[in-house]
């Protein structure tokens, strides 16, 4: 699948400032990046490699009291959708270094907390089954509402409220997968599903030896989604880090098939 | 019903100490104290009215490293168990200046954050209804597990771990109703049914212009038991409250029938 | 001192709504009410004791979709501003029925957490000197940058984020006063000298057996304040409580001395 | 200098278990492994990569009901003290990407809320001068009070209740930190001088381009510490964690020099 990518920033800021950005696809498994331009006004730009070594992200010394970015890309998505029903778990023994950090809590993913209700409530699945039976239950549970949850929110609060936007909807995939005791990381992307279009999050899942995109709002599939960056939760994914307080004035996330 | 109490105490502290004790049930409504013995040693006690002007507290000035308590009474409940099921709500502007704090969150009882939840699960139901319906999901939801949770466990912690004692179940039964805009608040109780015999609490909602006693673990019904004290949640009605680190050395509960 | 509210108040809401309000200067020691006007369109509303039995609140049912309000009053504020320094505690076994339950933690007051940290800085110290080194501490620690805090702040947020508006100054206070061994309570007040103006929330500390006003911002003096409600935290003391999501179209309050 | 390690383990589970253990001294920069053994009876071992590729933990699976470790391991340490105050900060687009993750909060590490109170405080001081005096400060301010904290608490609770043993002392340090915008990480550590001789952490952050050790319990010395993991927190360096709860039966950890 081709896939067209166009975003467009201006943040104000009251000084010069340090931003820190994850925006561009990532050259991974699955998509390939045929043509990208950033341009960047005036910002000096840094680039290092992301988490995991996953696509990268950018360190941007901004001089004056803008940040105009454009970033245009197209890629070729060449993942399949998986098949997550039929995706095997391995036995915690058998999980590698890569991928066992990510089956621990993390700042907004209290997953040590959940392990009664996951076993509880999917207990009798296993593997992918049991994955998409999270999947399922959270898309079924939680109702999609702007303005719901805000930076601080964490995921005792969105369980408990049952709405929020997609970062809610990744954080409390990767905390009942976690409790599951299997490896999942929330991951930043692109998609032309998005609706409406904005940054998107989605989660990750390790079966079968690989990581598997999920996306519990229901809005994405894995085939038609590219990747910028994974983490253990939105704090390591954030489009934008900024040292000093930022003034969003313009913002446009455009992507498209083809 | 007639109902015996005989509870014996033994903590040892550092130090002279200050404790704060809920203990003796109280003189309300459907309860009629026949004759009580608290004996404390040389502990120095001054009574104050409890919360909502339910029951009293003792202040104990304990001159020395031990506080050892006896305390006997026997009683008759008259109150009958409620029938949830017909009672029913009053509109918010209805309710009075006694129960209205009782619809407010508490210290581990943030029943702000269950609005949605509560709408979702039990907004088709009114009343005395929905009170059941909330006790009941809870009952089948939660387990009952000695040692799950500590002084501290809030009620999201709660809603997400599935497990506890009857403080928490009592704490989520107050968080559910108070987020169906009833009033609901925490009792400190004695009953003959509670397994293993200790000190027990419940919820109480405010239904059709009274207070109800429910009991979301299960264990007992209105008619089998007695008030102690009331209050937002587990810390304003613990039965022992102390200035310095307190030691259990002994502790007893027996409440029976008759 | 004379003292001349003025408030107004523009709400629009998606539906018929009911709202809780908390307004009206209290009828209460130190201060007198001279005259007041509160008109409220085709709202029905239902006025219930406050708190404590302090002032009142007010159920507001509206028909429509708008609240639109205007109260106006004329006072007398009799009470001296409290010589803090001179004021004395009462040991815990003295301490009677009313202020008790202000000696405990509530829903943003984690006060349980601070015994430690209080008595580390203000051990030394006993009743109203503890109290007002509380005070300037917080006046002293705390900026004041409005829109540093939202209405989830809880009080460990604050004491770390060292940033917030009068509700997390008073959050603050009452939390280590609690944690101090001290009732303290949280006051919804009017006062010429907030600055800007606008509904403002300050402590109340239980010392020689009365109530006394202190303002952790520093902006105001017990004898220029006026109280309209008093309880355990700002959930308790919230000016608007409304049950659909309510859109703030226009509010003002001025508070003039005469 | 030399340093000798004997780590004997004793535990019990209800049924057969897996654990993931993090009890070897890690080859890495500053120290040698000069000899090593291993026994754990029966469990079946699986070593992976640490977190950052320093050392390795191990899964073990516990066919019976016990786990019975016996670790002995001979190193020598040859990293230096660090002179913190002569240590510079690198600018944050200088921060790599091996530590950069390691700029942002964690589980129990919420340093995105002291920004304020980490620019109030330290905020005129720059680089390890800086890191120096974060130490020093939480050394003169915490108590160490062994059973003061638990698994759960938070570095907010910690800031407030200013109590806590070596995980809350590292946790403190490396979100004040991180608040710097200074790397730090939570480092799982042996150490000749810690009293009582028990597992211990310590913080780690990134100058002048590498990792040093500090401890701001003021136990141990960088030259006197022996690594086994690095991670964001607590939850990534637990000695062990277990699936199946686990009952302590007996537990020693002796270092000494030589």
């Amino acid at each position: 699948m081709l896939m067209s990518i166009h975003v467009t920033m201006h943040y104000r800021f009251a000084q010069p400032n340090i931003a820190f950005l994850a925006l561009e696809a990532a050259r991974t498994e699955g998509q390939s990046v045929l043509s990208e331009a950033f341009v960047a006004g005036d910002a000096e730009l840094t680039r290092i490699a992301g988490d995991a070594g996953i696509g990268h992200r950018i360190w941007a010394r901004i001089p004056g009291e803008a940040l105009k970015l454009d970033y245009r890309a197209t890629l070729e998505i060449t993942r399949p959708a998986p098949m997550l029903g039929t995706l095997k778990t391995a036995p915690l023994p058998e999980i590698p270094a890569e991928p066992a950090p990510y089956l621990r809590p993390s700042r907004y993913c209290q997953s040590d907390k959940f392990t009664a209700f996951v076993g509880k409530r999917f207990g009798h699945l296993e593997g992918g089954a049991k994955v998409a039976a999270i999947r399922d239950w959270i898309e079924d549970e939680l109702d999609y509402v702007p303005g719901s949850s805000d930076a601080d929110t964490n995921v005792l609060e969105t369980f408990a409220g049952r709405q929020g936007v997609c970062r809610d909807y990744a954080h409390l995939f990767c905390t009942m997968v976690r409790a599951a005791e299997i490896p999942a990381r929330c991951v930043a992307v692109y998609g032309p599903d998005v609706t409406p279009q904005d940054f998107h999050a989605v989660g990750q899942v390790w079966l079968d030896g690989a990581w598997h995109l999920v996306d519990p709002t229901g809005m994405c599939t894995a085939d038609a989604l590219a990747v910028v960056a994974v983490g253990r939760d939105a704090y390591d994914i954030a489009f934008l880090g900024s040292q000093a307080p930022a003034e969003l004035v313009e913002q446009t996330v455009r992507v498209t098939r083809g």
